[in-house]
């Protein structure tokens, strides 16, 4: 358990959406990854960084070098990433093969942030607590569980992820 | 990391404190845990147990005890303890002491699961990726920090734990 | 002020607009007006019937005469419609014109009622409140006022209702 | 239906509780209307004052005075009264008495604004429209009714507001 702070790089997904009625369209907008974490009241020291706002089906090759460019060149040695559910595990294998020696969590939502009823909070806290515990590598912390991230998948239909 | 249940163990406190208009008072009142379980869409298998429901200053060594002998006995290694705030510590001292071997972590709220602002949603979480990745021991999970369980104290004044 | 019962129509609009996950766009589902009609612990009588889910844009002139309709034949002088915001001044003017004698009130949301910060619950209560005090006539509950329902408009940009 | 402002005079109540953790007991605090009327996006103008923070069994004669003359003495013939449900009615009764030719509605909640499930929201809907469409008067809005203010009474034990 280390008490030095973490780094949290946000690149959009579900967790961080929004929706406008003037455009009936919902849209990724300023993250509010902050706002969950001053209403957990997180006493932790932590760096955010919001490096895209993207749903995860829209992500490039290049927006996932960044991702891994940033959390290898990072101070930090414990690492979340909030992220759209649908590519997480891709996202995962690129920085299980390119961050060595760090404790990564990625998390995301089902549910936006945003609304009433969210698993936002409760998978940030997982995804918090997991980079402060956990062994180095790779994790992906959704449905309740922490998943090694090279070994899970999301299963659409049942609208949660399950262990490979 | 274990996909084995986890045992949730409720004793009371902030978390599942509600509010009587009749009565013009708090009580703490059915365990909110198992709907806070299901909005996060937890697919973990778990087994909840409502041990008490008592505000944490008024728990006796007997409930103590009742506690411990609960964790100890149960089939489960991985044991998720909601608790009052100001006697958590209290409780992880004792639950140390006498039950070896498992991995338990001790969380629970300064605002109700209640209220449309609390911690209660990521602490939960942070408590159960704790007991699925931490080693054996007791720990207490709290203000954005998993912390070990026989080196923090509650700072009232500043409304956090707080590392020994 | 009547004790009678309310008549409650849903034709859809982003007050009942939910997002999937699984879709990665909003749908207008199962209506969420008898929700919060519970949250807010309404004891006064009422029948509710959900007539379609559609964006107001989206409805159609049979649509409108469908909704008119199903005002002028209901037992109840008393109605409250749950509307798009986009086109709700058309449907206003429609029922002014083929529902004589009743007092009308549409409302709807600017933000979806499931979400964590909405006007939905607000708006039903202005819309409930106004159709038991009001005179007969057909009124638009939105932005915090109760509008003539033949004078007032949407201002897109402002994000809000404006008297003519 | 008026545009004029409306003015909003809180004095406490269970609409206005909150809980704090240090004390283990709920108190009334800086009132949470305002943030109510943002969420609705409440355009109309409107003037709040806050009168007194309190739970309306503790309300004195002097505190019923005061909130009379409040309302008689502003510019304002329209005006919301946020106020604790033990005793509305009481206070109803004063107005009545005190200030003629005003229309007044008050409102309070059976659960406080700061829960995430609560009758505030809609309970001020109902007010703020009241006061823009009932007639002169005095009016509770509570249970999702409007009630003429002298003919109502709290059922503590059904937990709403019923018809005399």
């Amino acid at each position: 358990m280390a008490n030095q702070g973490i780094l949290i790089l946000t690149t959009g997904g579900t967790i961080d959406k929004n929706y406008f009625d003037a455009l009936s369209e919902y849209q990724i907008v300023d993250s509010g990854i902050p706002a969950l974490l001053d209403e957990a009241r997180v006493a932790l020291p932590y760096r955010l960084v919001e490096l895209m706002r993207k749903d995860s089906l829209e992500l490039t090759d290049a927006d996932r070098a960044l991702i891994a460019a940033a959390a290898r060149e990072a101070p930090e040695t414990r690492i979340v990433v909030t992220h759209g559910t649908d590519t997480m595990t891709e996202t995962a294998k690129l920085l299980a093969a390119e961050v060595p020696g760090k404790t990564i969590c990625l998390t995301g939502a089902l549910s936006p942030a945003r609304f009433a009823e969210t698993d936002a909070n409760f998978n940030l806290g997982m995804a918090i607590a997991t980079v402060q515990v956990a062994q180095p590598g790779v994790w992906i912390a959704m449905s309740g569980q922490v998943f090694d991230g090279l070994k899970v998948r999301k299963d659409r239909e049942a609208g949660k992820f399950v262990a490979l």
